[in-house]
């Protein structure tokens, strides 16, 4: 069975509360490691919500990369979903990982859409260079 | 263990192909299911590829709502992330399910951001009104 897509579900634990407080630090490392891992960004958007916590989402040729924080757990998740063999889902995380000062982080990876013959219109095959952190 | 967050990764297979080529029917199903499950709609990007294939993300109070699909094969991908008691996101599953005409659906529900005495800013507690599909 191939799978058309495959999502990374990240869990950032131990945070810089400060970092995951902040909009617009929380959106430019997202932004920083989405481009490193080399997607293309079609459009994204980021919010901040009230006492604290930011969700945003990058849709990116490849499918998406979305957070949501917890500033006050020092806690953010983070999916990223590809498809095709052009991006480094480790790189999102890895850049992530160094930007919230994450102490410890969970990493499990999904594969979606099984089928037995599946060549998907964006190009299937992965190529894991960074280490991933698995819990 | 609480969790902060849960989410649901729903696969929808053996769907209506030609609505899933339909960027607008697309998203006007998405934004149907979202707004009957309760949620509050912060707000939505959706984006049609070449040849074919709609992806889709709609950020809500409550976290996000995600799509995929793959026309040719008759698939979509569809994340429900949530946090808060307001939210069924089974209703969301259901409607889509309808909408898509889909004849096999596989969900997987996910805890996102365990700790020992979570009360995040926005309310815990899960309240599941329709029945789950669950393959």
């Amino acid at each position: 069975m191939h799978a058309l897509g495959r999502q990374i579900l990240v869990e950032f634990y131990d945070c810089d509360r400060d970092i995951l407080t902040q909009g617009d630090a929380v959106r430019d490392l997202m932004m920083e490691a989405t481009r490193q891992s080399g997607a293309t960004i079609v459009t994204d958007t980021f919010h901040s919500f009230s006492p604290h916590g930011v969700s945003g989402v990058i849709v990116i040729a490849e499918s998406h990369v979305a957070i949501h924080t917890w500033p006050e757990y020092g806690y953010a998740a983070v999916d990223i979903f590809t498809c095709g063999d052009t991006i480094n889902p480790w790189t999102i995380q890895k850049h992530l990982e160094e930007g919230f000062s994450s102490q410890r982080v969970s990493s499990m990876e999904m594969r979606r859409g099984l089928f037995p013959d599946a060549v998907p219109h964006k190009p299937v095959g992965f190529d894991i260079g960074a280490d991933p952190v698995l819990n």
